[in-house]
């Protein structure tokens, strides 16, 4: 379950193979798709399937093959405004909210188009010499990694809203009994925060830079369903003094009253398996940042800051880091220090969202293999719970005097 | 174009045989459209396709096989939840905005289930010799073909959302040129009004009545392109004195300039056939109660009320009646005198409907053939512009001792 | 309590004096009130009483003053725009729903303001000779009573929505033990329909015409307490069956459980006279059209039509008709038929809002003294409840063979 | 203009004197308003004056005198809840916007409930010797302090609202010459963050930390409303990529084209003396973190951390850092390292706001005299606008090589 981050495939593949295989990837993950499925967004932060495989093509389209593949002709002409997601850059753009509207072009014209783009990158790639080109190449792999992830998540929401709650069937989810929860001494110092420039990295992971860190504390583990649900039955959607301002007129709004996909008993949860028992000892899932920072608090803990986990997961005691549920964090979302967006058409990748949401760290059950890392931020709106999100605790050295609790 | 509304196909045939061919119809409408088209829900107004066909299959499965044929066992339990419209009386429902979320059960799956319901109502409906249950056959096929008709407005709603501007190919719109503008006489005095029992007829028809008619003019034909284009030049979007007062106030709120479809320069809209020339000659459609209401008194004149419609159209010369677009008329939706909503669990079909709509008399280029009826109420609320929507022009018998204009 | 409506005060005084009092009455109405009490807008068809007083004001300014006052200076220029209430054809407006923002001008410029205006009006009324302006007085005036029952079912909006429940003291709402229950007969038949012409009526209550009667019956008195507490007990906010489509969804949405201002144990009720306790006998009041029609299908009756209404409100057998509460019609209100707005700035007194409002009749215990008339069109949004509303049943001949309930 | 931070009044005062000078300064910031002016809320965020009045008095009821104070009783038993702002703890509140509608009690009485407060006040504090207590006595004026900059804040929004533009005449907005811009450079290394224990400060100022900072320069100065009229006349607000991607969906839905209260033509703008003259040296006022966020892109610099607002803030050479315009950060609010709220009822006043606001350093033209502090953290969310915020630029130390623009 839990990826060894650093070793990635594509270090020991050439980048046309690695193109065949990234993108194959997202084939295989709708293969248990009906058509219907493909089609549906269920909420506007939702994307149909079939929108993803054609907006993942629209980059390789977009960013490499007209300005860099001689002789290259468009598929169609106006799936560059269809499937451009928030490049303002680029052009105008299809709304959000109305990706679920375009029953045309049919998810066979949509492969088609994938077709069509990987026979270019192919004749093309294998001679391209262009270092920034091939960075691109690199860069459009990890952005359809990145959209292999949100099919699985929002499919996951298409068929929740389905009472018939169908189940995803070909994509497992395994737990292991988790370890003892102890946790574990971050000292007091200056630390080096971020990408150390070997391998692939976005750009918000960087420049590395020096960081004080105060001296804390972080679990071992991820929170599990069983202590999420002491917290549930403590009354903790129940009592103001748990949350932040914020987070309680959210709960108050949208009566949540247990995670997403949970039955309100708390014993049954939606998953890509369909309605399964929850299981006890398995780490919690699909919180709102605004979920996990309460029961934090109930648990007279906190959050760790983003950088509390980086120091932490480059030391071997850290487990259930990668692989399982993207983590919490107690940070907001903004530049490190010297941070410059990238150059051209790429610059609006990850800067401009640089405000109102919060890092996650580490990486979930369905992120694509070879895509963690230790500096990885992701990031995401307080109240998003769709993606696999959980936490994990933090507490400050000087409550620690006491007992463990 | 214009049917002879009275020569009901159905009073030739066989119940059985009427029965197959409505149900046949259902099919050959979607027969142009993808598996794509058939799922989306483009507003909450419209309905996917895929529901359409599913829905009135299961007003036939639940309101006559599961109380009549012994023995039927229904295709699936969860679709008496998944395609109950609107009635309480049978019990809870999927609500309507989520409709186009169901991806599953999939076209196919609803195919199958006409299937299913066909064969059984094929084993049952000979057989039958319950009057009441037979009256609920033909109420099922007359449901059939408003839906028959839904699914062409909503299908063109869907299209039109998508910036391809794809057409739906096998329904032509063919117009004739329209007869010279003249005024027909309605005389004062005692009229009857409703159904009179001969034939099909919905309960909002009846009973037949007696009405005093002030005496009035209406005009032998529909508003055409040309005439509404001369409103729009001539200010009317832009005078709030021409608007009832929540007509103005949703004029601004929507921006609207032109019938829902036109391009802003008024020489293009959207059709079935894809984006297409505006005929001059030919009625303006797509209108709302106030769009209508707004051009009748620039037009110095008013809508008729449906008594004056009824009256009308029981005459010969007047024309574009049947088969073009349904007229709006001045007469909100309520009970006739001595109405009663039907007993039993089809009594929700009509009455509770009856307020804050407005009453179209006629019936459009998408009405089902055998469809149409001078005593037919149609009714949609006013600002309802996705139906095939014109108007009649009328006015009161002490205007008329100047010039026409 | 029951006003006999046909003896207006007005017809026996000078129309200077009728200025004078009808002037006097609203100052006399907001003497209870703050200054603060008259700035709160509490919702958005809620004006504060300070607004209403420049407003009623405003008319006489602009309508009267202006055209035809030689040498009459406006009080301020800026007043034109602020108390402009719907008027289009007379400019631009300030929105209503920021009415309540309006600080300045202060209550005692806008008491000022009134007198600016009586003084001119005291010099000018005298000397009028025009009787089209003299007419515009009188409709003034009708207008400044209008706005005075605003001013009290407006402000106990306001103090209702104060935890306090403060009382607005000098207002008794009083009642006399109500009639025994009897139904009253509407014979079949050609009736005339619509104000006379003897004295003052607004130009929607005409033409006068006929209309053809149905048989029917009417209800003596108004539905009390008692009887719509039963419905409440019965379950009526519960059971969709008994609602339209339009009422069921609004009971949901707003999550009503009985009218405007009960507690929900149906006990105690907030008034003028503050949180008092209910009394059975009196009329139930504060409901909705869509309350009203649930409770009549409930008692298997119906709402009159607003002919029936003002057949029976001929004959003196009809009780609770005036000076208790309006009356909710089954009649959507619509021009009758010959309707012409009257011409010039007036015009969109009442023509325009003849859209998606239902007719109300009699007068209610807030009406102004004499302005009461069996024509009297009132109306209001089916969802309206702030204003002081109640209903008598009606129902169909047919029905009545059986016993009575 | 620019206030001596550190010189706190308060310091050379007895606690009862300067409880006294606190509280009469809020009779005197209201002195020119009428009642209406302090009734009026004019959007959810703006709250009365009247109820800024009662408030800040029930702090010292709730907090202190029903505590602490034997025999006091509470004025009205309604004020708890009324008045209580956000305090769960406490109990149950008036929703906040609905404050406008409280037209009881009225301004007198809420000034007789200041008398009746400041009287029990002066006769418990003299004899208080409880150290949490006074240190709550503190927080309560220093509280008073917060509201008074508010109830000038929002009063500008209420009137800014009629179309009238009145001025509040007694608080005069005067300028000094702006200094030459020039930039301050900020060394790399460790710096030691947050309150330093001398004096009052908020639990959110502290603890005091060390902090890693990187090399940077931060202007001298704000930034001028000719400044920010080049970005307008540039296409900033139809840059997409200049804003962040929250900041451009912003614009577009209010249609944001100026600073609030600014004419479209950029040179008038709304003030506490009415419409005004821009005056382009004085730094630009009334933008929202979104605003300053995209103006420091579009002049190749950024918003300074609060760290380096502190810093720097702690030199002489940073100029209009206090009395001007709070100014925007590029922080998050967070807590800083080992953060605790504060225990008991006051634990509410800072730490629950901590997500999804900006910190804003310095002080306004509007905050309360003595109210200044080097660490001082203001937050607001990145959308406001109505308080006096303003920025000045930062930038990383490599941007540097080139010349000056």
């Amino acid at each position: 379950m839990q990826a060894a981050p650093q070793e990635n495939t594509h270090s020991r593949q050439s980048l046309p193979e690695r193109y065949l295989d990234v993108r194959a990837r997202s084939r295989e993950i709708v293969e248990p798709l009906s058509v219907e499925d493909c089609q549906v967004q269920s909420m506007p932060d939702v994307s149909p399937a079939k929108w993803h495989l054609a907006h993942t093509t629209w980059f390789f389209e977009t960013f490499l093959l007209l300005p860099h593949a001689s002789g290259y002709a468009p598929c169609n002409e106006q799936y560059a405004y269809l499937f451009n997601s928030y490049y303002n850059g680029i052009g105008a753009m299809h709304p959000r909210p109305q990706r679920g509207l375009l029953s045309r072009p049919s998810l066979d014209e949509v492969l088609a188009y994938r077709e069509h783009v990987d026979q270019a990158m192919q004749n093309w790639l294998p001679h391209c010499t262009d270092a920034a080109a091939l960075d691109l190449v690199e860069l459009g792999l990890q952005h359809e990694q990145q959209h292999q992830e949100l099919i699985l998540t929002d499919i996951k929401h298409v068929l929740s809203c389905n009472p018939q709650r169908p189940a995803y069937t070909s994509f497992p989810e395994e737990s292991e009994p988790p370890p003892q929860q102890s946790w574990l001494m971050i000292p007091e110092g200056l630390a080096e925060i971020g990408h150390d420039g070997n391998g692939f990295a976005f750009d918000n992971e960087g420049p590395r830079h020096r960081y004080w860190q105060t001296g804390a504390e972080i679990s071992n583990r991820l929170v599990s369903n069983a202590e999420y649900l002491a917290f549930i039955r403590d009354g903790g959607y129940r009592s103001p003094l748990l949350w932040t301002s914020d987070g309680w007129a959210r709960v108050n709004e949208q009566g949540w009253q247990a995670p997403l996909y949970w039955q309100p008993e708390g014993n049954m949860s939606f998953s890509l398996q369909g309605e399964r028992e929850l299981d006890a000892a398995a780490p919690v899932i699909h919180l709102s940042w605004y979920e996990a920072e309460a029961y934090a608090r109930w648990a007279q803990a906190r959050l760790p800051t983003e950088q509390e986990w980086e120091i932490a997961a480059a030391r071997p005691d850290l487990t259930q880091a990668f692989g399982i549920a993207w983590q919490w964090t107690a940070s907001a979302y903004g530049p490190y220090p010297g941070f410059r967006a990238a150059a051209g058409a790429v610059g609006e990748y990850n800067g401009k969202f640089m405000c109102n949401q919060y890092v996650l760290r580490g990486s979930s059950s369905a992120t694509a293999p070879g895509h963690s890392r230790i500096s990885y931020r992701n990031f995401f709106y307080p109240d998003a719970r769709w993606q696999i999100t959980g936490l994990r605790l933090a507490r400050d050295l000087a409550t620690t005097t006491g007992s463990e609790d």
